[in-house]
């Protein structure tokens, strides 16, 4: 399989890692990017340039493309195809689960076996042991580019629903922003009386690694919905929550970020749910 | 120091975990408790048990009060100011720091030595390895009483300004609030495809675990106040909080967690700063 042809749409910092890694790993590839200088780097490395998106597309048996989203995928691979067709196109952009569903369905349509990926590593960690992307559509399409793909970094397959990929990058970036907004308003508070942004980091690192382990048992709570016994109700959360709230505000520092959790609770209470554990806010959470 | 005489105000979940400690110790414990029937199994482990407050202070030379909140301490200390005068008074519950700093100056009025305290323990960790308490206040009266509190977990002494243990335990409790939303928000967009909450908790563990060390790098731009150079653009981190908002949402979960960070990140784009490092978001939290 290393002398499979590989055709990489999109240079930026991601898709010039990834080409960057396969080349090294000895598979023959060829490069497109909107903005032609880009290539020159990878041509000097050792890739093929192409000037068409339609030319790149020719020699490669897998066609990676990475590039900034949904829209600039469409747009460049509507005109190609049928060029596509029996090729296997693997998705690398960032795009939302409808999104990633949207373009396997337009793939199906054409005869394209389609995968689409997520990408949960930063360009430096391509290759590397840290790196690790997710897979999701046409179980086929995985099985044959698999070897391929675990020299970018872990490789997990999350099932045939094109959208689930995506779902997860989703979720764990969603988790991740959470987490580093509260290194934020943490920092805010403490700035307040002249600690340094860095050492605040160090005791917030320090703190959530200790608390990190206890999101398990959170998550028993929620898959048995045993709302009504053991851990911390709802209405202690709201005191807890507007206690922050208040010291953040009694030091100047908005609490904007800490608000929709107390507003979450403040529902639970407000419909009889005070006395519940608070992480019953997940069932307000599901629109109905 | 092990014949210090110690009385305990509050026999909840925590005073209880605090009096059985010091007991085993070897301190002489006294103590009180709104609801009487809670100090019986404290006299019958060695404990001394008192009727009043009035009581339960005069034997003891420290004055421990781990009560509900800020108000069931300051009515349960008022009405004895004058016997607590040259006692060490730690107060242990849960407060913010403008109450910390407001029972300090009427503990100064009355000449009590005043050392307010956060618990960063749950009961179950007191006097273990896993425990930690922050104190801040009287200087003298942490040196006084500090065998003692090392007893309960590690013992630092944030400064003289009694509102500093708070304000540090509030921040830290602010990240983790947020950390364990993120948690929620995670399980919630998973849950919507069959996934367990336990199965997202584990991959959420494993990737903030991954994630956290990043809060340093964070720090030092917050430090140097370098949002022109290299980290990550407002108006990059706007569009994948949209994503993340719209990916949600797609999937029938309200994105209300999610909604603060991108407000904050429009504000910054809508006063010209969507070119800064998202970390300016930081510069908006503070109340002019
Ligand atoms: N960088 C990361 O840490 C990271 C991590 C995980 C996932 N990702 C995802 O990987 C993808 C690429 O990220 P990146 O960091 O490489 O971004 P980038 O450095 O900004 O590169 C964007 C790429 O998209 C191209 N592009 C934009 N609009 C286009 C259009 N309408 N038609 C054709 N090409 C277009 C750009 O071409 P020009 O050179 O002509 O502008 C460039 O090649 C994104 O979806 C991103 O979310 C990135
Ligand atoms: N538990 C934890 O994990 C934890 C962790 C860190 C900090 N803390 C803090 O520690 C403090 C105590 O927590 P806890 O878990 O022990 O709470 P708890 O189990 O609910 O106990 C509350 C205590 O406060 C007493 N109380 C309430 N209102 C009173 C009033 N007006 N006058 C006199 N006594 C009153 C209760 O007396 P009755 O028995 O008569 O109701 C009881 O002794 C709180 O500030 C809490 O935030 C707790």
């Amino acid at each position: 399989m290393t002398n499979a042809s590989i055709t990489v749409l999109g240079l930026g910092a991601m898709g010039s890692a990834i080409t960057a890694r396969l080349r090294e790993t000895g598979y023959d590839t060829t490069v497109w990017n909107r903005t032609a200088a880009k290539t020159e780097p990878h041509v000097e490395a050792g890739s093929r340039a192409a000037p068409t998106v339609a030319e790149a597309i020719k020699t490669g048996d897998f066609v990676l493309v990475v590039l900034l989203d949904h829209a600039s995928v469409r747009e460049q691979l509507e005109p190609v195809a049928d060029a596509l067709k029996e090729k296997v196109v693997i998705n690398l952009t960032t795009t939302t689960p409808n999104e990633s569903r949207a373009t396997a369905a337009w793939a199906a349509e054409h005869g394209i076996a389609y995968l689409d990926g997520a990408i949960m590593a930063v360009p430096e960690m391509i290759g590397g042991p840290g790196s690790r992307l997710l897979y999701s559509g046409d179980e086929n399409a995985y099985a044959i580019a698999r070897t391929i793909l675990e020299t970018l970094g872990t490789a997990d397959y999350e099932g045939t629903d094109a959208g689930l990929a995506s779902l997860k990058d989703m979720a764990l970036l969603s988790a991740m922003d959470l987490m580093f907004t509260g290194y934020v308003q943490a920092i805010a508070m403490m700035r307040t009386v002249g600690v340094s942004a860095y050492d605040t980091a160090e005791e917030v690192q320090a703190w959530l690694g200790a608390m990190l382990p206890h999101g398990r048992g959170l998550a028993e709570i929620i898959d048995g919905r045993t709302y009504e016994t053991g851990g911390q109700s709802a209405d202690f959360t709201r005191a807890a929550q507007a206690s922050m709230i208040t010291a953040s505000r009694e030091q100047g520092i908005r609490a904007d970020l800490l608000e929709p959790h107390l507003k979450l609770l403040n529902e639970l209470a407000a419909t009889g749910r005070g006395g519940k554990d608070w992480l019953a806010i997940i069932e307000l959470l599901t629109i109905k």
